[in-house]
């Protein structure tokens, strides 16, 4: 791992071998996920990148940055560490894709109070099996010791990631007109957003642990709390390779739900409708609504909903799209709503 | 910026009206930076940009992490959140520029507990400003109100950076050979590395004040420990255009100083002698062994030691270089010391 000799610091609440066996154990991490575009040794002030540009008339970068929120207090609970790593790749993974690009590397940020070299492995393993799983290379990171920022086991994680598209090839929802379809891929849970709300109702309100298996959940609440947000890579990747000009538009259902991400990647004048019984959602919403009187426009605005993907095309490739994603294994996608004329509003008529 | 449209969360302890006010200006700071390579507008779930490939042979993509450490810290006792933006993008830049690339785009991630969109906007101001300065666009970040996670008033802050070298010109200390001269470049302070042993000496031992200015030191405690990391950029990138093989190595000098860093770029076999006396530190080095009663081989591995960066070059280069960068106006710059055979340690004889 590149930058993972910038360890800080030597002194003052720093254990310098600790720090020393979590780079070690990091580093081999990350040297598993180098696809053959790494350059650059380990150790080395930057991380080198050579991208393939066989192919791409006029290659674009496109490049997001996350975090994973409140989800990790979830893992510090459940003493679980090597699943935030991958939602935190997935996540960006995702942020990407919807415009079309594939990952080429990715670099994380891993923040703590007094660094638990088990804890960073943990943590570096799931981003690393995440970035191999993605086709993209564990390029660097910081792994940063601040005393007095961090409570004792508690971490903060953010991630970087860096991906390519030809420019004729972006997707950017501009051919979008009312009348076009939405199909969405099930999310298998929270994915990355809406914990802080999720972990009131669930630790606070109701007062339950992460071991509790409280009726309406399906399976321990420290399970389906952390089950790893879905990358849509392995499925929307060949879709856009086969037949890339019949998505007009994705969006990628985080923060704000699929109210305040549909209207991202919307045109002037269009707005959706959403079909509310289309799909199923998995029964963690129905419980976070049930036990957090949370009405409709709340909870649609704060969690996917099972939606944590859309793709958007004209009504005459809707069948052929859904048959595509079956035969792809994945029968969960559906015709949840359509674009309509409007000022960007999401309505659930 | 791009994905700010992703702040966490719409509930439970966030407030939107702050949120979505502080993304405004954030935004509008972001725009500022924009180079021509920017293509995504705002509000996209990924950034854009478009490398300008003219005159490179082999394009190859140079990225890196890094936090600002427990600087933050002096930050928040100063209540001044304009410097450390600029300390994160510069630390960043400086990195990337150690293997020959100009930086092309940074990402910013600003995590806090509450959003307090005055001090969001400050400190993204500094990183706009230093983005601006060293030709790079803020293409994006992340801001993530994460309650239960800092103290009040409190933030996290990592950058990312990308840049972009022709691979025949990547500057990796392969041609360094016993003999070669190091020539130092000056630094103004700290930059981001000692700080929590520093605060230490400063804030407990001497239970000093920011607005303090105690003998030995060239300042206000706050101001003193504040100073701005440097970029080399401006002064270092022409050099590279005008004389780019006479660059052998380079390094920055960041956690785990002159002593840790150096051996970053040295091939094997090869070993460091630093001539202590050749340069005359900033007072704040003196200031914190005396009163931390550190001794040479802690403080040369905890701090910069008033050297930032560091440039080799053959032994019939150094003079021209030394007046190439005299004549940039940085008559600081010195030869500090040479490079031996050996094991890759750096000695201080």
């Amino acid at each position: 791992m590149t930058t993972r000799a910038a360890l800080d610091y030597r002194t003052a609440g720093v254990d310098i071998d600790a720090g020393a066996e979590a780079v070690r154990r990091i580093r081999s991490l990350a040297r598993g996920t180098f696809t053959p575009g790494v350059l650059s040794e380990i150790g080395s002030f930057g991380g080198l990148f050579r991208p393939d540009l066989t192919g791409l008339a006029d290659p674009v970068l496109v490049s997001s940055a996350d975090g994973v929120g409140t989800k990790l207090k979830v893992a510090f609970l459940a003493g679980r560490h090597d699943t935030v790593g991958r939602d935190l790749v997935n996540h960006c993974v995702n942020d990407i894709l919807v415009q079309g690009a594939r990952p080429l590397f990715f670099l994380d940020y891993l923040a703590t109070g007094r660094l638990a070299p088990d804890v960073a492995e943990a943590v570096v393993r799931g981003i690393a099996a995440a970035c191999t799983e993605n086709g993209c290379a564990l390029l660097g990171g910081e792994t940063a010791e601040m005393p007095g920022f961090y409570a004792d086991g508690e971490y903060d994680l953010a991630g970087f990631i860096v991906g390519i598209a030809d420019r004729a090839r972006l997707i950017d929802g501009r051919g979008v007109r009312p009348g076009d379809e939405l199909i969405g891929l099930p999310s298998n849970g929270l994915h990355t957003n809406g914990y802080s709300l999720a972990r009131r109702i669930v630790f606070d309100t109701l007062d339950l642990d992460v071991d509790s298996v409280p009726e309406g959940l399906d399976g321990p609440v420290g399970d389906v709390l952390l089950r790893t947000h879905r990358s849509y890579l392995p499925l929307v990747s060949p879709l856009l390779a086969e037949a890339g000009g019949i998505v007009k538009a994705m969006a990628h259902v985080t923060g704000g739900g699929l109210t305040d991400n549909l209207p991202r990647v919307l045109p002037p004048g269009a707005a959706v409708d959403i079909e509310r019984g289309a799909w199923s959602p998995p029964p963690v919403f129905a419980f976070l609504q049930r036990h957090g009187g949370l009405g409709d426009a709340e909870a649609f605005r704060t969690f996917n909903m099972g939606i944590g993907f859309v793709v958007v095309c004209a009504p005459g490739e809707r069948d052929g799209l859904l048959a595509w994603f079956r035969r792809r294994g994945e029968p969960g996608a559906v015709v949840i709503g359509r674009v309509t004329a409007g000022d960007g509003a999401v309505r659930y008529p």
